[in-house]
């Protein structure tokens, strides 16, 4: 997607060939700032510290953190170390263990010498099959916001509802529930996004709200309070969510919060769809709300809170009294029952085992 | 309830008796101001800016408006102009319409030179009366919190879920959701309540923490995403809120995001109580949804938030892109269905029309 008019992706080789260089997404809306990684330390910090998240793009990530750590010492001992350092960054999105995994996969068996350029290879592998995964759910996707424009008749708005941020900054490039919405912008259609702020690290206000800005896209910043309420008021047309870690059973966990705006959805007859690339998908699970770990985050990410001053410059304000305390649970579970659909690369399937089998029939255990 | 170790009302009669002095509630938690109101001008601002804030209050500051405006003419067209100025401040809750209407029966029939004593009678009365429902409130809703403890046994938290704040703070004092928390810490329960912060203003992080705080209730704030999480994972044992107006049929208007909590109380078989004053029915209504207006507050209590910096003064930053916009309806209803029951002043009562007439029969249409 384009940054001030100009093309570019979330991670990339740097030009000297010894490191990888990101777009440091804790900067974000208030300054654009590109940081580079030299070492699988800093890979794995990125991760932690969040310069780099979104399931697919913390997966890109610790694919090119291994071929980090292999430029140092390519030996099986380092690649053991350099798999468990950055699995061990983030608990709940299964991207990062599907990534890893297929790394040491790979790797393993080659000797040594190889491996280095062999990481390298497969890192941009990785990030060019998830540019294309999300270019298979805009193209799934584009049809249901086609459908509702052609359903509220000629020049009305497909107001989309969207937690998080699922966009292009979540990913390589595209993103995954912006993919549609970027489709259909690009198509022609009147969309107008409504942003969730997505407290507390508010990655709605801050990077979905930047990046529908610089594409063009209409939207509005709202806080995750209101959905409900625009919802009654038939105001949404469409919700379309992320997902860090998808079940076989169309369970789907996803930055906190998703949860409710999926009941709001569903009590209001507004369609709830997931967009699911397939490595977000755990086929080892089926039942989410027991399964999955939630990461427990920072509870000063809900007591304090950055923001621009009137002068320009970068602030982390306090927002509670002294002495009371705040609990932080990153993620949270919404029920297959929930889910009107998943927009996978391969099309969109009902949030069910039978869905997800029929899309997907290699992976049917 | 006492402010370090004292005790205060969020709105009194200043020493001098020629004005009214509230509690500053835009400047807590970061800092304790009392603010005097001297004309019913400056009443309708603190109204309308949100110096006192929370249905009860809200009527308690009109009906001292009422008498700093008949201070200054008592006159027919003075207290019909005081009317119409205090009414304007706040669409959604009704007390304030119900404070004004009684105001208005009660002083209109009087010669003008009466009516300024028995505005301030009535404004006296306006408030001991609130605090007496909420004393009501509190003896109705502690059973439910004892029955809990009871079924979780010896030594077990009751952990309580509230949005927004209908604390002290909202009301004369008391509080309406947390009276019975209040009153079952008072009498050796173990409570922890869940505060949701209720963005975009904050009040849960801002007032009923600070309050909580004070009144050394154990509590932990969460953003607003969280409480669902919670509730699947068997963390809450009882959601109790406030109400800005609540129709003749059980629904109920409150801070938005109260109906995200209810659905997903609901979802979870989580007992939700609403806290509910008389005051806050208006009988006319019969559908929450369709016949309640919804204020639509200033953009920027989203895209801006105060808070303290490290050095301790208060400043406020931004937070969205530039160029983003965003929206702030301040309200949603929740529908009676999802209403475990009522807390009233005269006892616990389902969320429909008949619960409501059992216990106010005089009401009955």
């Amino acid at each position: 997607m384009n940054v001030a008019g100009r093309p570019m992706r979330t991670i990339w080789p740097a030009a000297d060939g010894a490191a990888v260089e990101i777009i440091d997404q804790t900067r974000l809306p208030h300054a654009f700032v590109v940081a580079r990684l030299g070492t699988v330390e800093e890979a794995a910090h990125a991760i932690r510290a969040m310069l780099v998240r979104g399931a697919p793009l913390i997966g890109a990530t610790a694919a090119w953190g291994v071929w980090l750590a292999l430029q140092q010492d390519p030996a099986d001992a380092n690649l053991a170390r350099a798999h468990a350092l950055l699995l061990a960054t983030r608990p709940t999105a299964v991207n990062l263990r599907w990534a890893l995994d297929r790394c040491r996969a790979h790797l393993a068996p080659l000797p040594p010498a190889a491996r280095i350029a062999a990481a390298r290879e497969l890192a941009m592998l990785v990030c060019e099959e998830d540019v294309n995964l999300n270019r298979g759910i805009a193209a799934a996707g584009l049809p249901l916001l086609e459908a509702i424009a052609r359903r509220k008749g000629a020049g009305a708005v497909v107001n989309v509802l969207t937690h998080c941020n699922a966009g292009w900054l979540a990913t390589v490039d595209v993103g995954t529930a912006t993919a549609p919405i970027y489709a259909a912008h690009a198509a022609g259609l009147k969309v107008h996004v409504w942003v969730d702020e997505t407290r507390p690290r508010n990655q709605g206000a801050s990077l979905t709200a930047w990046e529908l800005g610089q594409a063009g896209v209409p939207h509005t910043v709202i806080a995750d309070n209101a959905g409900g309420h625009l919802m009654q008021h038939g105001r949404v047309d469409l919700v379309i969510v992320g997902t860090d870690r998808t079940t076989a059973t169309g369970d789907v966990c996803n930055k906190v919060g998703t949860y409710l705006k999926a009941l709001a959805a569903h009590d209001n007859g507004v369609p709830f769809y997931v967009a699911a690339p397939s490595p977000s998908i755990d086929w080892a699970l089926r039942d989410g709300v027991r399964e999955i770990p939630i990461e427990e985050r920072d509870a000063r990410e809900v007591s304090h809170l950055a923001g621009r001053l009137a002068d320009g410059t970068v602030a982390t304000v306090a927002l509670l009294p002294e002495g009371s305390r705040a609990a932080n649970p990153a993620f949270d579970v919404t029920a297959a029952r929930l889910i009107t659909g998943l927009i996978t690369e391969r099309g969109v399937c009902a949030a069910n085992a039978a869905g997800l089998r029929g899309l997907f029939p290699e992976k049917a255990g």
